[in-house]
């Protein structure tokens, strides 16, 4: 465990968390991460127009390219919480930069859990004065920042990866949470809207250089692309969805354009797939990973739309909980989406086997493959044949349990 | 019952159904409507890229706008079957214009049932023939027919309205089925893709008189727009969604523009709202209706992406069924689908508490309002504020018994 990666392994950072009772399990609630020096920084909100007050506030303080916290709270959602919910996301940033040293503007806020209530100051007030004291880089810090964001997760979520840049190393790490209201539809830009998704927060680290938030904000915008944004267990996009990112610098290795910035982004997205296909894993009532890929769609609009379609669909994630081969939900989903699709031209296959091709149904042993759906990772494939584009959605199995989790969460 | 209202009410049509053995259910599965004259007829189709061989072929066959009958079988949707599905299909056709003396171009096929399997023909054909010798006009007859169309509903669904014009009565009626794969878009014009929607079949006779399929294809395609179009229980467009309505012209009764146009048109809406609202109602694992009214929204095609993605949020229906008023979910389901939408503008009524006002959340009695979701039917009306158009959408709860019934449908 001791040379395992974790959230605080890029160096500048450091990180920690307590429970304030703002949750009702006695779990850390209230998540600090600082970067010791004034980090440059990047973030992707939601893109729903209901967006809660630390998603305002947020995007203000983003606008200049640099970070030296995050602040965060679970338990309370501090969204449809009007003008008292805005003052009191400024607040948790004046407390946490006056706790730290620092400017209130240089503090990203964030929240997950009930919509609609106001925060309970008091209790996050206290969490982060008291965790403000407790702050370290060790492993150990870095799980109890993972797990302060969680709700209803049931797996605290992490990934890590390490370059060679040269001959230094760079580290790029993030946690998320993520397992209900999933549907994200993430972009740096405000307004921006992409899609529907839904409560999930993102934190990554790095220790590379940037020499601007401008560069780091697009390499976060492609690789929330290919992760987060590809992530559905109930498409509901959240109010609060938020990815951020902070470079300390500490390497020394700047990352310009080029082969460089490359390979940085290929970790990046290594890292951000690895968070966005454990939130897909750990959807609400989940019991496998269904990973559908469009193949041979016309653009990437439609093999995104398609892929989409599929992954939201009752009908195939209900089949897919039973472990029933019941292609024909599949094919019409992707019929139904808009985009581009000729049944005849269309091959499908689950798992190994392929069930439907070129508008015709494959006789298959529906048991052999009914047993191979009974597994934790369920492939979809698609070849659409009308193009060269293709998409990979991470959905999960549509439960009992998730209904029970959802049908009395408030009251 | 004897003077009640039904789907052979209106003068010059006979019904009739069989059980044939394509169904496991021991119910009938083989239906047979058949108008003794030459109909003036129009039908609006599933606009999902999937469509089954009856969609196919009934596309071909309403073209004129005349039809003498319209065949039936449920428990095989003869869709993803390839070319021995089209033949399949205008076999159907074929027997039983036989049988009852037409041409095949005047019969409209439909079926109904699991996808990417080929009809059993030799029960199919033996339905058709013994169905043929059993029609009658009597309301035996009709509930017969009705309950031929049905898969995994639970209830019979039919509706009626009379009305009259001058000194003559004129009378609508029709049966429908639908219970999951719900989510249909249809449209009287092949490949005009209008949202997503699911399995449902609906049959509409009367005895009035036009002149041609084109004027009563028009009021199709509205009462579709305002009735079927609007309900939803998970969103899937089906590959077989048809709807079709015969006029015989018994009643001697023609329809021309204007007024009298308006009256007869209204009377539909109102035989179809009542098939739709059925259809929420007896959607799988429904314990209540959802009516979704959006209200002040900026346009129709705003009201109405906001009220599916009310209805289709898996989080909301799920909140349906516990009681639950958490009303965050609908906000936010209003926030994240594209539509111009401002939480700061918006009113959220439940039942007839004000739940969120202009951006700020009621202190309301949760206790009391959970009791009075707990209710046949509950409304949720959202007044955006924003404009002058306003749209409906039906739907249901999202249960426990949802997930049992499509977890295992197939195999």
């Amino acid at each position: 465990m001791a040379d395992e990666l974790h959230l605080l392994s890029p160096r500048g950072f450091r990180a920690g968390a307590v429970y304030a009772g703002i949750k009702s399990k006695q779990t850390p609630d209230v998540g600090l991460l600082v970067c010791d020096q004034l980090a440059t920084a990047a973030a992707a909100f939601t893109t729903n127009k209901v967006f809660a007050a630390p998603v305002k506030v947020g995007r203000e303080h983003i606008a200049s390219g640099k970070l030296r916290a995050v602040v965060v709270n679970a338990g309370n959602a501090n969204a449809c919480t009007g003008k008292q919910g805005d003052k009191d996301a400024r607040r948790m940033c004046a407390l946490t930069a006056e706790m730290i040293g620092a400017k209130p503007k240089e503090i990203l806020p964030s929240s997950t859990g009930i919509i609609g209530h106001l925060l309970p100051m008091d209790k996050v007030e206290r969490g982060i004065r008291d965790v403000s004291q407790q702050l370290g880089d060790s492993q150990e810090h870095a799980l109890q920042f993972a797990d302060a964001i969680l709700t209803t997760d049931l797996k605290r979520k992490s990934a890590a990866a390490k370059i060679k840049i040269g001959k230094e190393s760079v580290t790029i790490a993030g946690v998320c949470k993520g397992s209900g209201m999933i549907g994200p539809r993430m972009s740096v830009k405000s307004g921006s809207l992409r899609g529907k998704h839904a409560t999930m927060l993102a934190y990554l680290t790095t220790d590379a250089k940037f020499a601007s938030g401008a560069g780091l904000s697009k390499m976060l915008q492609i690789a929330t692309d290919r992760s987060f944004n590809n992530v559905t267990v109930d498409d509901h996009a959240s109010t609060n969805d938020t990815c951020a990112i902070l470079a300390s610098g500490a390497s020394g290795v700047s990352i310009p354009v080029g082969s460089i910035a490359k390979k940085f982004l290929d970790a990046l997205n290594e890292v951000c797939q690895s968070l966005a296909y454990q939130i897909a894993a750990d959807g609400e009532g989940a019991n496998k990973v269904v990973a559908i890929t469009v193949r041979g769609a016309k653009n990437d609009k439609d093999a995104r739309a398609i892929a989409r379609a599929i992954a939201n669909s009752p009908l195939v994630k209900c089949a897919m909980n039973g472990n029933d081969p019941n292609w024909g939900r599949i094919v019409s989903a992707a019929g139904m989406c808009g985009a581009a699709f000729d049944p005849d031209k269309a091959i499908l296959t689950l798992q190994n086997a392929i069930v439907f091709r070129r508008g015709t149904p494959m006789s298959f042993d529906a048991s052999a493959v009914s047993n191979s759906l009974n597994a934790p990772e369920v492939t979809v494939d698609l070849q659409c044949n009308l193009g060269k584009s293709t998409a990979t959605v991470w959905t999960c199995d549509l439960s009992k349990d998730y209904v029970t989790i959802n049908a009395d969460y408030h009251t």
